[in-house]
């Protein structure tokens, strides 16, 4: 079993508060863009309200989770960070870490699936990471980490069940609150959490009347049942081209799921693929499928929205170019 | 023969000052975007130099022509803007004009070869054009545009030959030149010579010190061969991706190309889509293959732009998504 990603020093579990999140803004601010927040009027004509996207697609390694990942990285004390850090990740968090480790001159180990894209481990090595292949299994991925951080001392960062994850996310709205004031709601894709959890914390105090949904697939849609039942519920390997939201909450992103998100919509794999395409048609910018699923609940719920101000979190843009959803739907 | 693009009211061909470019800008700021000069890390350490992006993909309508389109419809009196404007496009210069004749409540009229995609055709009603289809030539063209002109009055906007449409074109540089101080270099694509016409008329008084570089296809290459002719050579139907360039000089542009360009660099076709690739790829943005030719030209001629702070117009955004040339490249 894995508990090494409680960095608080204590049993408990860790919290993060607003502090965290300001802490987290003056760290990691050399080292991530300040993304722009791009407007369509075709868009906002579809909907009949206003739309703020917060464009995380812009961002360092093409994805939010730089944010959280830099906040890991720069809190090290310097002996912490001399022995490196390690996660797991098939994705976005492993391309997050290697960046931020990157900067700070440190290791970054990152266990990957062997079946995962060649083109996605090299991103990684391009960014400095070490990549271990390990066999596409949960208990695999987990026994060769432990392995890893046993044999290092390497710090691990959890994709998104880590309280300096959770504050590192959560300066993305703060951004956006400071530019667009008075918003009645965030739509922000949800996968195992860690973007709705910042959301959460930064709105909660600087927002408190912004109201927070999470947007999911319909074919993943684990938080939806856990909000309705009151407790977390487990995805079983559910299939969606929305690739970086198939994983499950954890303790820490319940907290703020359970405590502060108003409602969860979901889009079925059409819609998100329909927002995807409408999204690179009109508004002239590369968002990955998990990026689109927040636009589709939008649209599918137009009547919610209508005459509101509405702030929406593009979260990455990392894609690949050759493989693209609606081509593969007309082959 | 079509004399009516000639709006001084003079029978000598009147060249835009920059007092007309600040005009311009002035007027048509309304029904334009300001739109962002986006940098990245990763192609500023391919070039080793400083490439700052002006991104008329994001303009309206998808493309800089809506700034010198602007010009010429909101530069009408009352009395003419009544009868309306028409010219000939089978693409941006055609959805640019509806678009602004749209937004001042007067009718655009675009005659298209009836070959043209009926996407494209589409695009144009959607802004409230009206479309009038010829036979895919020359001659058809400006016989069916000169029945429209004499019919209706309406004023012909001319894609670049139009000192209206050049001085709105210019704008673009002026907000360039306001954001990025101490260019040393602006590269732009070169079809008709619009936009380089602009750029030179707005950067020779903003700051002179900046060279001005036309980036064309190889495959289009009249402007490369006028240059070192000392006249205007026009192409014979030539073949390129970049379906935008395909057009040739005419005397207004002309005037500025041969008094104010520095030089004119080419790019194959797998040069321009590979720099098209890279920059959806690493830049997060969508741009049509007309728009990376600039890009195309300085990754093949690093020597000349590293050290150096080059601005790159990005010019438009229109795309055919399902339609993408590393994808027909692979089948």
């Amino acid at each position: 079993m894995i508990v090494m990603n409680d960095m608080s020093g204590s049993s408990e579990m860790y919290i993060p508060t607003i502090e965290d999140v300001r802490a987290a803004h003056e760290r990691i601010k050399p080292y991530i863009h300040r993304t722009p927040v791009l407007t369509s009027s075709y868009i906002n004509g579809l909907v009949g309200g206003e739309m703020f996207f917060k464009c995380e697609n812009f961002q360092k390694a093409g994805v939010f989770k730089v944010r959280g990942a830099s906040n890991a990285v720069f809190g090290l004390t310097d002996e912490q960070a001399a022995k490196g850090v390690a996660s797991h990740s098939s994705g976005n968090h492993a391309l997050s870490l290697s960046y931020a480790a990157g900067r700070r001159g440190i290791k970054a180990t990152v266990v990957m699936p062997r079946t995962a894209p060649e083109a996605k481990k090299a991103a990684v090595r391009g960014y400095g990471g070490e990549v271990l292949e390990c066999e596409p299994s949960t208990a695999a991925r987990e026994a060769m980490l432990e392995e890893v951080v046993a044999r290092t001392g390497a710090d691990f960062v959890h994709p998104y069940n880590d309280h300096r994850v959770i504050a590192g996310q959560g300066t993305c709205s703060l951004e956006l609150n400071e530019e667009v004031a008075d918003l009645d709601y965030v739509v922000a894709p949800i996968g195992g959490g860690g973007m709705i959890s910042g959301t959460c914390l930064a709105m909660s105090d600087v927002s408190p009347s912004t109201k927070i949904i999470a947007a999911e697939p319909k074919n993943a849609d684990d938080v939806y049942r856990s909000f309705h039942a009151g407790e977390i519920i487990e995805d079983d390997a559910p299939q969606t081209i929305a690739d970086g939201l198939k994983v499950s909450m954890r303790p820490r992103t319940w907290h703020f799921v359970s405590n502060y998100v108003s409602d969860v919509l979901l889009a079925t794999e059409e819609e998100i693929i329909d927002a995807m395409y409408l999204t690179w048609q009109r508004m002239k910018i590369v968002i990955e499928p998990s990026s689109a699923v927040a636009l589709a609940t939008i649209l599918k719920n137009r009547d919610q929205f209508a005459g509101k101000r509405t702030g929406v979190i593009l979260t990455g843009g990392n894609v690949d170019l050759n493989k693209l959803p609606w081509m593969q739907k007309q082959v």
